[in-house]
């Protein structure tokens, strides 16, 4: 490997011989001195160059040709060339950066760059249209390392708890959910579906005898909606978990995940967020507040907004509202909505016992945006199919998956939660488009 | 949660009062004692009851009608019927399976279940086609803890060194790799297409100045091939890392992937492994043997096969004689083959400073067969334009990928491993089938 320290490291080197390499931020290109902020993916340092901008005519100085060669160098740095430098680190006090500098000693383009199509402020879809040129600022990258350590953060209580990692297929021979935003796929002589979710497939392994399972994958919706919450595809936290009592047993596991991922991400992160979002990450208290769903539509319309919808279900507004009545009353950002109408539920979540127009489901709201739905699932499969029947689907386009219980399975439930709704509302952000490593939509496939 | 024990678990417990719950391997149902063995995600247990045959004619002593019903249900239970049992706990050292057995207090079928259609010895396809039974059996459990583990510990490694795990997307507008093996899809009012690897999207990492980068995830290519090694859909592990000098540094972080995941491995399941597949995991020691692909051929050659191909690749008997070359010369389970043809590597290889005619590349072999293949990337947009033209490619379809290169980006290499692929060697299994949550192939979309 170059052997390059990373710029987040020089702060504890003694001042003396350094090599950092990264792209070039900006360059201060002064009469008698070169500035150049010379940033890598831990952070940016000032790089400085006393300038010889001609050869002494009075005869040459030892060095003067090479000295003359570097400032007509950085004099033509363009922004975002990738350049590896050799200097002397010297620290002080005076520099705002870092309160360190780097003299140029030699300096190597190795990659020289375009001039910037985009700003920090352009528009979101300018940006996405550049999102590898996006992703070097400071917060976009922020936001991937914040990913990266609230996944291994909850694969690490899934492992503890001795959960199988699963990958399941996400081409299939028919639809997971709903057949109307299904992506059909050419498969040799036939089609073949992408998943929606990985739903069958985590509860095949309850009958297999799994105990417990988790994956993160992607999901594929073709959905046409353009909102700040909707894409095509998606990254899917799924976990499915056998010898349950209820969805309650779902709740606390996915308490526990959360309360593990929000910790991590506050101890390895919590200072740069509060600098480059200015928000303090909230590690959520247990248990999280749990409303069922009819009780939250009567407090939200008791407080002014009656949900106008003819159905039993909540709608964006009404999840907001009731984010910030649960913030109000309990000071806690997460709420479960629970009980949720079977008239509004797919037909694998169980009804009440004794009430078969509530499931034992729940949807996980966060900062006023739902982020995940999680239920019991029916595991009698007398009822499964008399469920199927009643929301109109056909028992025979079902078969493989009925036979999962035919042969045996023991109560379970799990949940699905978007990965990218998470990281936005953790993060304050105002679409899941900035949390989504490449965004994807009706009209968006590129890059 | 349903307060059981797992199995593993209770052998440590003392003689008592114990529930376990978990699915019925077999019944022995004799005249005058019934035995049950019942196996859960992490072990088998026997249970015992006294059976009970009739009523007393004398007269009804007490309890005498539940030890009936519960003689009954036990002779009715069908194999592969998910049951919870509270019980007596009593070791006894006489039982062969685990010197314990639980007497049977309460048994609750919570599932029944049809017969099953399979058997441990039933053909590969059969047994596929009945997958969530066949992974019931210890062997195909131990298989996907084993990739739990594995894939735990390559994280591990990745985190540590601080690179950042990316999900990148499956729906693309054009094809990563050859055009011959791609899946359609609808989309919207256009087309879109399946990724066949992130190769584009982990390189674009790179010119987003992320360093490092991470990804386990699926890829798909429509190859319609039969063999014991391919499929339409594939679990890709995934790294590519930025500041390399050639794919030497590549190939190091390879090894020091490899040794954490059989480390781990071997720590965890290296007992279970040598008990059900007979295999001793070895940890690979570093560094592994490079050899040349030039060499490597002339080596097998000098061994009486001469690689039946016309271009200058290895073919798969000649990768199985090599690796047996190396493992009787240098004792070792894995070979890097190095310095492929240019010919034979897609055009984002890096060639060799001073012979275009080779690639800063390699594949590695694992027992036998390929495993992954790693390179150096071209980062000089100039020379990679130049190189697709060679390879026969428009590079105006390529522009969103030029791009990354256009507007700068850092020397970079890396690899894409198949999961499964791994697991089949490290276990000597004879097929990818095995090793896969759900195969999919030509014919194979069930379930």
């Amino acid at each position: 490997m170059t052997s390059r320290t990373l710029i987040k490291d020089i702060a504890a080197q003694p001042d003396g011989p350094v090599t950092v390499a990264g792209w070039v931020e900006t360059v201060r290109d002064q009469k008698k001195v070169q500035f150049v902020i010379l940033r890598d993916e831990s952070g940016a340092a000032q790089l400085v160059n006393p300038a010889t901008r001609e050869l002494d005519p009075e005869g040459v100085s030892v060095g003067a040709a090479e000295a003359l060669a570097l400032t007509e160098s950085i004099s033509a740095l363009t922004h975002g060339s990738f350049v590896k430098v050799t200097g002397q680190l010297k620290h002080d006090e005076r520099v705002k950066l870092g309160g360190l500098e780097v003299k140029v000693g030699t300096l190597e383009v190795v990659s020289g760059a375009l001039e910037t199509p985009i700003a920090a402020d352009s528009s979101l879809d300018k940006r996405l249209d550049w999102r590898f040129l996006d992703l070097r600022q400071p917060k976009q990258n922020l936001i991937f390392r914040v990913q990266t350590t609230f996944l291994h953060a909850l694969r690490g209580v899934w492992i503890e708890k001795g959960l199988i990692e699963i990958q399941t297929p996400k081409l299939m021979a028919s639809a997971s959910e709903s057949r109307a935003e299904l992506f059909e796929v050419d498969y040799f002589e036939g089609k073949a579906y992408l998943a929606q979710s990985p739903q069958f497939f985590k509860q095949m392994a309850q009958s297999a005898g799994f105990g417990g399972v988790f994956e993160v994958g992607p999901a594929f919706r073709a959905d046409p909606s353009f909102t700040s919450r909707h894409a095509t595809e998606f990254t899917s936290i799924d976990t499915e978990i056998s010898w349950i009592d209820s969805h309650e047993d779902v709740m606390a596991l996915h308490e526990e995940l959360l309360v593990a991922g929000f910790q991590a991400v506050a101890d390895k992160h919590g200072d740069e967020i509060r600098e480059l979002f200015g928000v303090e990450v909230t590690v959520p208290s247990r248990p999280f507040p749990r409303i069922p769903l009819a009780e939250a539509k009567q407090i939200v319309a008791d407080h002014g907004y009656v949900v106008p919808r003819a159905d039993a279900d909540m709608d964006p507004e009404g999840e907001r509202r009731i984010s910030e009545y649960v913030k109000e009353t309990y000071g806690h950002e997460f709420v479960f909505l629970t009980d949720y109408a079977s008239s509004i539920r797919p037909f694998y979540h169980m009804r009440h016992e004794g009430d078969p127009s509530l499931t034992n489901s729940y949807d996980l709201i966060f900062n006023g945006v739902e982020i995940s739905t999680g239920a019991q699932r029916e595991h009698r499969v007398d009822v499964l199919v008399e469920q199927a029947r009643d929301k109109g689907m056909d028992p025979e386009e079902l078969e493989f998956y009925l036979d999962f219980f035919r042969y045996g399975v023991p109560p379970h439930g799990g949940f699905g939660m978007g990965l990218a709704r998470v990281l936005m509302l953790m993060l304050h952000e105002h679409s899941i488009r900035e949390t989504t490593y490449l965004f994807r939509g009706p009209t968006h496939l590129l890059p």
